[in-house]
């Protein structure tokens, strides 16, 4: 199996279109625009890189960025063997060669500084320079850049620089409407379209909190939890209270406020 | 010995259950689903996860987090042998091969940023790219992630994203109301019941406390502590002391008020 | 091919001169001055490096700095290998011994005390210390050395030190005036002049908002972005919110702001 | 001689008992449970736990905790040899296999999060996982965990987490009362007890001075010092000076007074 | 070539002496003693080091310093070799082995705690400890210790310890005055005095905006700059903006105030 | 030659005794005691331990303490070696097997945690674990502790643990009076005893503007740096401005207060 293989997307993978950005993204790919995938928690911003890989039949290198995250882990690094040091690229060597795309995920939990060695990728030049090596890579020319970044928790401290994001074209999402939502709690596990409302009514009522008291909203990925355990024999108000309530909040008012909401729709 | 049956749960470890979490529980490892616990300390989280990896005849893999703990702790990384390096699995990467329950133990006291490795494993994709490695590793149908979380600690310099903890459901433990912990107690220990009350009297004294100059109430563990120095040979009030209050305290007051408490209760 | 050859930049990069900045570069580097290039993001920094490059048929070597790069990253280090260890030049090294012109890209971003490393290659002594190697090399006649500079960064944490400042000549760059502009973005994407005018005409509004709102305005490669999304079939109010304004702003009000005047300009 | 022999406390250290602790500390070794030691400095604490240890016959390994000790200090590492690398145990590994009393003094210093390795060793599991090593040590039946902890040094930066701290029973120790002190520096050192009653005295004046410009008291070993200095033919009042004032305060106010209090005593 | 040759000073290096600070250091050389030369930026304090090691026939070894250097850096380390490891001396090392001056350049960016490391090469002892090799290095007679300290960028973070400052003799350079400067522009770059007198009187306006927007005057050095541009032909505006007012602030209102000075000068 | 004659001090060391301190010292080496020199810079403390080396005819081996010194640099490290690693003893280790006296100057430079590694070895257990080595070495009947101390650096950051104090016995050293200062200025320098009666009266006059825009006064040492000089043919104010104000004050006040009374005394 080549490498480009290992990284193919085999099975299309679940995802419901929202408005047009599977045509936007593919256009934003014909040029080999880089791309930057905005939203909240769990709304679905990796199903759909994920899904556009495997529309554009592409390979697809995903990195899930954190704070101890260096250059080299992300560009190569010699390792020591038997007969001296061999070179490893890292992720982003490796889909700049066999050109996938490489998708940056959380990009603003690395070190706001380590995300600079993408720079020279993200531009008219589209080569990656391996100091280490001494050799300078030029992108396949199937290779695109694309991250995702959340921006509630932007904060002072954490946040792109301009000069990365004035590399990207972006794309906005947020949750889908009820409707669509409903839609995909139901087909991606099989329960009735009503038990789905319900869930979706649950987690309008939660995103309504936001900010007041709550981060951030339940998402879609938590509503598919409810629905498993419920299809899974649950009784639907231990089910709601375990994948919608207890993961999100540690606050006892924020809790009662959503155990009652709970209880009334399973009333 | 296989490294499936070296972390099996050979002996049925001492759990009475609660309310109905065994079910709950049975239910989201059905699924698969991620599980966090939530509750203070020593109020048998760890105990739980160990009985539920007994119940399902699973292996279970452990990871006491601290903040020192880097992404290759848990994953992997190469070590240099005789003839160049070889790779060695983490915790998480050996949980995840052989199909074993990994539980993460106070996640929160990891950095922020570490536990990020944890979320490809922890949605529909179910893998653990090893990176360094050049591997993405599909994890085995057993492989369950389980995490602890004490949220009496969290501040805001540590607690987790909400991008970690939509990723779990959860479940809410406190301290056993007094029946159900005298007997856990009486049981644990081989005491009588009416010695194991007396202890569980000067708990709850101490639980009410919390907040007013303990941070802490008393743990179940430190009440098996006093019984079992108590069946020793020990005076009770001499095994309450040392048991139950010079490990919680520094300050003369509260010291004094349980000391007080002690003195009633074994009177 | 010749380390030389490697780095020379061998098609000439599209570039229209500001004013007589390419005769001042040139004045410069005759002298062999050392150049710091100011101005704001994406505003054609690094492309006139490069196109100065390709003018004079040096080679040039550029590096991205960044908070981790360390002396050593610049300068050089030893590598293992099957006999030993080996010296491996870095970036700066390999620059002054084949004398290119030596870019190091966003200075600021390094360590302010790395950068005490270019000191004795930006003055009268033109010699680089590899003091883990016990060599004092002299750079080639035709080393010279580049930085640039975005003062909008610039903090109290972050800045150069007089020390280095007052070792460089500087350009001053800005954003080209309107009627440049307009034809950069219609000759690198080959659109007509009427659609480019336009763009430019939003990106002048953008930059009117920095200080209010955002923090760089609009570059012009983001507006080469929009021209490309739209010559590839995008719809241009589609096309300018996801090149223009998405990727610069989080702000609901600063991003309706931009979306209206887009609406205006495209109804 | 085998490692068990090598931590064995040959020679019975010199300890007078306060209270009833030595059996107390037998009953929670004879229950295996950990036990921590609580008091000011120099108060004999390091003492008492060598006593026990050599009073139970166990061998006793101490480790000085400081801030830049890492989960692998306790519990071992990877060193490279000629053959590649061989594993050697820290010195919480090494304890758990013979069973030993592994003591931790001063544990505070340590970094907080470094402390949990412990806590599977001193639960019900009384076992060490060698993450690295991959191998999960169950603890010898002999094996007891000590540390030591000063509650005069704890401030917010640096105390023991209560999930540590409720693992432990533990002791409170203080300097002892004139008359034991006394006959602790006259049997230690061979001196008489009238002198040695001295300067017990000008110890409980230092004592009246903590928290009125001293951290700290004069501890028994200054004490111990003094008497040894006047047993070697120095003039009293200049022992006294160096051995009891001039090592703890810098500040000219309490060591005038310090220094009256013994030219009284000594006139 | 001897280490020795290899850093002796092959040319007599350009300097005019301001007052007796030749003789002076001639004398503070004579009896060895450390030297510090504070000044401000580019008033040519390295370049006095320069001209004296070449006037004293002495090997010169310098250092420029930098937070991350470490006293392995300066004192030397193991490096790994095809047949195990190799000592490698450092340059303060290699400086006290074979009798140069050794010259630590903006010595207060070093970490404050890894100057120390020269004490015992600063007072009596002349002997450098080298632990990690096990040998105690005494200093060649020719050894000398030499540092460069700018008081201008000391704060309460950056200051030499009175520890090593009390082990320096000192000299206090300032720019020189403008007939010395004068002449110094003129020398260096082969123009006439009068250009050069002009350069100067704009180098006199910008000093004595320090304090009032500026960090640092303009500096020697950037007038040579200036002066070098117009002989190659740049009118003398264009080269004084970017050669003494765009390196040294990115102020808008002390940028004008500095192009209005320049073109009253040469109007 | 033995370790043993290579830390022997073979010539006595220049020093003049203050008061009864060198028969203390003995007192205190003959009990084995650990001292703990305190004072301000250059009065003498390093010379004094020289001193006690040589008459009391003892290997002295001195740490220059730095924050960057970790317990390994004080205790030892395996290195690698062609037949894999060799452990290399720390210069603390070295001294308490060859029965040095082991000086640590300026201790509180080094990590307060990291001296903690000294406690077994100045208490009754005179032992040091060699936890990586897995050697617990006890001392040589030979072997002492001695550190050094400066009170005016002390904050609240940088301060020893009353756990560490209390493990010493204390000697507290000033400047000389005039009279002996004087003597020692001539003598160690071989100028007369009026010129020496000038150089400390400057001295005095310095010392009394400590806390008053001075840290430190002017220190012996450079009282002798002076002399050497003027011994050396330059002119007296000359001498002292170079050797006795610009290393001490880069305030222009302080400056110009001691120029005048140099240039009074000096009339």
């Amino acid at each position: 199996m080549t490498a480009k293989d290992q990284y193919k997307v085999h099975k299309e993978p679940f995802y419901q279109q929202q408005t047009n950005e599977v045509t936007l993204y593919e256009a934003a790919y014909a040029a080999r625009l880089p791309v930057m995938i905005k939203g909240p928690t769990g709304c679905g911003k990796s199903r759909f890189v994920e899904y556009m890989a495997w529309k554009l039949n592409k390979p697809l290198i995903t990195v899930a960025c954190n704070e101890d995250m260096t250059a080299s882990d992300l560009v190569g690094r010699y390792v020591l063997e038997a007969n001296g040091t061999r070179w490893l690229d890292g992720p982003l060597t490796t889909a700049a060669r066999i050109g996938a795309i490489c998708y940056l995920d959380e990009i603003v939990e690395a070190r706001q500084d380590t995300t600079v060695v993408i720079h020279p990728l993200t531009d008219h030049r589209r080569t990656l320079p391996l100091d280490k090596k001494g050799e300078l890579l030029e992108a396949h020319p199937d290779f695109q850049m694309v991250i995702s970044y959340n921006p509630g928790y932007q904060n002072l401290m954490k946040d792109l620089k301009q000069s990365t994001k004035q590399r990207f074209t972006a794309f906005e999402f947020d949750y889908p409407d009820a409707q669509l939502e409903t839609s995909i709690v139901a087909k991606e596990t099989g329960t009735d379209e009503a038990l789905a409302a319900k869930l979706v009514k649950i987690g309008t009522t939660a995103r309504n909190l936001k900010g007041h008291g709550l981060d951030e909203g339940i998402s879609t990925r938590l509503l598919v939890y409810a629905a498993t355990l419920i299809k899974g024999g649950v009784e639907p108000r231990d089910a709601c209270r375990m994948s919608l309530v207890r993961p999100i909040t540690d606050d006892a008012d924020i809790r009662d406020t959503l155990d009652h909401a709970i209880d009334a729709i399973f009333a």
